[in-house]
């Protein structure tokens, strides 16, 4: 039996000694774990198929989802991703050690902000179990020690990629042991949540009732978002090609991910010249139509909203249609009834947009463009750890510094507090 | 009788407006409380007497301290520092709608990350009627709204400084009502740790079993430190000079403050050349010792410290001496007993500086200068807001930026995730 305390214990003296790593092994590391995976790409598909033969017999049951079984499903592509990633993570630049600010502060006192790992991360995730790779090297690129915490339906899958990577750390001594730790049974969950003298940051990966259940849960701190209601307002100024073609993308393209659009928000003067030929190309893309009374008088044919539909995330082939007297009700509307991830303005008027994007409080506010383009790699961030909608620490895509937080170094010279007290010495303004 | 699902309700409405204050409107507001507390100052001490005579009975009771005491009495000198500390936040420069940074992801589309309020902040605090005019501020200057809570025995004096605030505020008919809020009762703690839908940070100014409570009782992020358990180091290449000035000051300046030393390390080599000085030194400054054994083999007057005393913040003019072998023993005993604040090595060597700062993991690391620095206004920040050992979001001394949080703002002109999936369209490298 594994004792998830002793576990975490390690795990915290690992991130202690994981301070000492250089760039040079860790990326080293790195990919040799990428050569690794790709060595015993076999024995991970054998893994895979176990899990599969499991998970097929409750998808017929219909205990489990179609796309749980998918994401469960570890294929050729699935696993070269895998590996590009992690060579990939090995390109990035250093992310710890990195000087943030420097400034004397008196006469031979100098201050340094010095970028540092945060410590101990939990990651729980669900079903994929590309995560695991995904987070060993974001974590081990940021020298954090993890936690990784997987779902029973890929028990045998993850406990193949997570051999194979320890196996790969062996030839890496100055790599503590405790550093990379994988934990199975369903108990643990709540373990791992009351754990917060030793685990730093929770990072849930998985179905929105998951992250939802680990926030209300626990009081380390959570990386995540649990819904994803994104909106678009078409403002009265919007050019309507442009907002028909952000609509259909921010719909059709991925309707089961997070940053795609629940909720289409259109101003009152664009009810009969706009919305007609919206809802023509929604249902020629085979998108359900959930509308209110305004639309609903010129469209007997669609569904009435109930005041649930403004706040749930499909993650589907459907869409909530909503007619605003002005900017101000969509703006209230969407602070109102958003999940705070991404929301968009269709308008020519740079005016109406910068209000818009200074009044909606979200992660990510956009001016004509697609919800869809709320992700770490589309930023640019070259690692995606999880898109957040937390007020602290970080928010909305977060690249590898929301796994580093900072230290303070000051330098000085036997320098001593009363005399600046006393007036003897001055500290620079 | 107040009530605080309310209160919390319509300040988190008032962070929503108040996204659209300017920041010449927010520094008027600031000088304008400055200016009325200066006219209202009688009232103030007035108000600040009724709560020293109730005080003064339960101080000859022996229900409250006299350091509790004197924090709660408000002079001419703390009146004229709380005034000035308020104009000096109207000079900082504007900490939110900064751009972070910005770049264009692909032909025509622009990410800015831009600095923005973190929403709704409550203050948590005991006896000081100053940290009311401090934090409001703090929280207006970023635009954030605050719910306040004051301890009982202040009552007085921090209704008679919010009230002058809020009448101040009238004049600006912008700022939105429910942006700042005090409450009293002492049931009211329990209500606002439970409120994370509406409040977003808390940051407790008290004592360390006070924070300590709140840290363990909610799952909003706290921003702060219980202990300060700080340590100095004297290294075998330390200039012995150095080290005596930076123990005394450190411990002696202000022995009540989180950042003075509790314990000072001693390499093994400097047990006889070294140890004597510094004990007679602290003994001629009447600080009390607690030492281990070796050095009370030499001293047999000192008390021996007990398992306990290595992470006891002593808050007074006593600390404890320690013998180690080496750095490491040195660096592991910190990361043990510490509480992650502020530590010192004193050294000439500067590779076992850079050893030591990078392997104890506290949010202030230092070389050959008191711990007492460690302060939001000696490093500069213009503002304190307070200092965390938290490894998320902000550590050590936090200016204003740790009460900002920011959004990314993604400019296009139409664009779509489809054209990028099929290779239309390319992102920048």
């Amino acid at each position: 039996m594994q004792d998830i305390i002793s576990i975490a214990k390690s795990a915290k003296d690992a991130s202690i000694s994981a301070l000492s790593l250089s760039e040079e092994l860790k990326n080293n590391a790195l990919i040799k774990i990428a050569e690794e995976i790709e060595n015993n790409k076999e024995l991970i598909f054998n893994s895979n198929n176990m899990d599969l033969q499991s998970a097929s017999i409750l998808l017929n049951e219909g205990k489990i989802s179609n796309s749980m079984f998918n994401r469960l499903k570890l294929d050729e592509n699935k696993l070269t991703d895998m590996i590009q990633g992690i060579k990939d993570v090995a390109k990035l630049p250093e992310p710890v050690n990195k000087i943030l600010f420097e400034k004397n502060i008196a006469v031979g006192i100098t201050l340094k902000k010095v970028s540092c790992p945060i410590g101990v991360i939990a990651v729980i995730f669900e079903a994929r179990p590309d995560v695991i790779s995904q987070i060993v090297s974001l974590c081990l690129k940021t020298s954090n020690a993890v936690i990784l915490k997987g779902g029973s339906e890929a028990v045998n899958t993850n406990k193949a990629i997570f051999d194979i990577i320890k196996n790969s750390l062996k030839n890496f001594p100055q790599i503590p042991e405790g550093l990379i730790n994988l934990v199975f049974s369903r108990e643990d969950i709540n373990e791992i949540l009351s754990l917060d003298r030793y685990i730093d940051l929770i990072i849930p990966r998985g179905s929105n009732s998951l992250v939802k259940y680990i926030k209300e849960n626990t009081k380390i701190p959570v990386l995540g978002h649990s819904d994803g209601v994104c909106h678009i307002y078409i403002d009265e100024y919007a050019d309507l090609e442009k907002a028909i073609n952000v609509c259909i993308d921010a719909k059709c393209q991925y309707p089961s991910a997070c940053n795609s659009v629940e909720t289409v928000l259109v101003h009152k003067s664009l009810l009969n010249l706009f919305v007609p030929r919206l809802i023509f190309k929604l249902i020629e893309n085979n998108v359900e139509i959930l509308a209110d009374e305004n639309i609903k008088n010129i469209f007997p044919s669609v569904t009435v909203a109930c005041e649930a539909d403004w706040s749930t995330e499909y993650s589907d082939k459907k869409v909530s249609l909503k007619i605003v007297d002005n900017i101000n009700e969509a703006v209230n509307h969407i602070n109102k009834y958003g999940s705070g991830h991404t929301d968009c303005i269709i308008t020519e008027n740079n005016d109406n947009a910068e209000y818009f994007m200074q009044m909606v409080d979200s992660a990510g506010v956009y001016q004509n463009i697609s919800t869809r383009f709320a992700d770490g790699y589309r930023y640019g961030f070259g690692a995606e750890v999880g898109i957040s909608t937390n007020k602290t620490h970080a928010r909305g895509p977060v690249g590898l510094d929301g796994l580093t937080i900072y230290k303070y170094k000051l330098y000085g010279n036997g320098d001593i507090v009363d005399d600046f007290v006393k007036g003897k010495r001055k500290f620079f303004k």
